[in-house]
């Protein structure tokens, strides 16, 4: 087993504190930085480093984990460091939260200091890094993919997904539009069902068991949008389109808002309208991307 | 055990047809009725007697099942039935896709006529009748669903949901709404991945095992609505509020339309403007009834 490598780590609210607690718990030598210097004092009586600033903080290793709030947030801390000129050689992990524009942006601008950039997109809530239920996307810089590839696996599954910095920002937005849809149509659902004031605990229940079910579906339509054949023989397009219009008037009926459904009519229009009656629903993700 | 009920079923397409043939292959003296004749053929073959129209249909037998497209080609198909008188004293069981306030003015309608009315919401494809992967809500007299209750357990598992006879589609209804949440979701998902240029198979089957386990958090929303309490330490409206923008963002800078996913943000400003920034997206369905 090599040494455990050195880590600085830029940022301690719920995420960066886990991320580093992990690293410090297998061993690496940490130093740590954070606006509110006193989220340091735990860390440090486990042993790790404070840093007065943020470019002290990169300087003392060669490896840098930024975990802030926003890309501006990134932007601001890290235009002192970029002026001491200790971004110079270091390799920087980023999984700031960003678009994939932004993650593009930070890599060119920390390519233009000197430094070798790897953005991270973490698929998993601050309780669970460490835990086999934590997996992180990867994208940037091979390299320090493969170089850092042990301390990166101490927080979750270490998944590359591309040299393009901004795809693992985009493998993150994607699942989390997913879990958006999700979460819409189910406060909608529950919704439906309170409005007739009736208990949604059991319901609730019985919703999960029906969508877990139905991830089936969209499970398929990947390998449709691949091969560009959209044809099912179970729900069609048309079979949807008919269905809908009843769906949304039960909602009114109820006084219930429309608005987070109201966009899939639309796109069921377009399909019909483009003569895709008879093709599943992977048809509507291939009408977006036209 | 006691003698097969003789039961009537108006409407063959493709989930009548499954209904139909489930309760012949379980020893049901059946009568068939469909607009196109020549799909009573093959029940007619296995023991069905078909009737030339809807009001011999009903006569025949005093349960009859009605499963056509529409609530409009219920109130057709039915209008000679109640001319003729044929409808005084029979049971009608209707599993017609409707929303819950046709369902009502159709258990009134049914009433007027002397017939006794359940309505059933069917939650499975046709292949899946008489499997235990079927279930199915009613609604309405409540008598009529304890006496039919050993033809109904032949199709899926029954489940009365109340006297109302709109509470078997709203049911019905509010699993369909989380359904097409999920599908949106998952639609829009994909076509992110697509408009980078990158294959979905992969993708789609990460993106089904993560929303299998985001289906955790709308589970527990059931329970939150019902206490009336929302606050969370997890995912809470603040931290949903401050995502959302940068989600929205990746979606337009890929080229996509976000039609599908700007219902929500409306929302969670509103959760903000109104003080449940820590308060967990429960708050979202109960905003929506409020």
């Amino acid at each position: 087993m090599p040494e455990p490598t050195p880590v600085t780590f830029l940022g301690l609210g719920n995420m960066g504190h886990a991320l580093a607690s992990t690293a410090l718990a297998a061993g690496h030598p940490i130093t740590v930085w954070n606006r509110t210097p006193s989220r340091t004092t735990g860390l440090a009586e486990q042993g790790a480093t404070p840093a007065p600033t943020p470019a002290e903080a990169v300087a003392a290793t060669d490896l840098t984990l930024v975990c802030l709030l926003t890309d501006e947030t990134v932007a601001e801390v890290l235009a002192p460091v970029a002026e001491s000129g200790a971004l110079k050689g270091k390799t920087l992990v980023n999984v700031t939260n960003s678009t994939p524009e932004q993650a593009r942006q930070r890599a060119s601008w920390a390519q233009a200091q000197g430094a070798t950039y790897l953005d991270g997109g973490i698929m998993a809530i601050p309780q669970l890094i460490g835990t086999p239920h934590s997996y992180i996307y990867y994208s940037g810089d091979e390299q320090a993919f493969t170089t850092h590839r042990p301390l990166l696996a101490r927080f979750g599954d270490p998944r590359y997904v591309g040299t393009d910095p901004g795809l693992a920002s985009l493998y993150d937005m994607a699942l989390l539009t997913g879990m958006y849809g999700l979460f819409t149509g189910a406060a909608q659902a529950l919704a439906l069902i309170r409005s007739a004031g009736l208990p949604t605990t059991d319901f609730a229940e019985q919703l999960q068991q029906f969508l877990i079910g139905m991830t089936a579906a969209p499970a398929a339509w990947g390998k449709s949008l691949d091969a560009d054949t959209h044809a099912t023989a179970v729900s069609t397009i048309a079979v949807n389109h008919a269905a809908l219009p009843n769906l949304l008037a039960t909602h009114r009926d109820q006084g219930l808002p429309v608005d987070l459904l109201t966009g899939l009519q639309p796109l069921l229009d377009r399909a019909i309208a483009e003569g895709h009656a008879t093709d599943g629903l992977s048809r509507l993700a291939e009408l977006l991307t036209r």
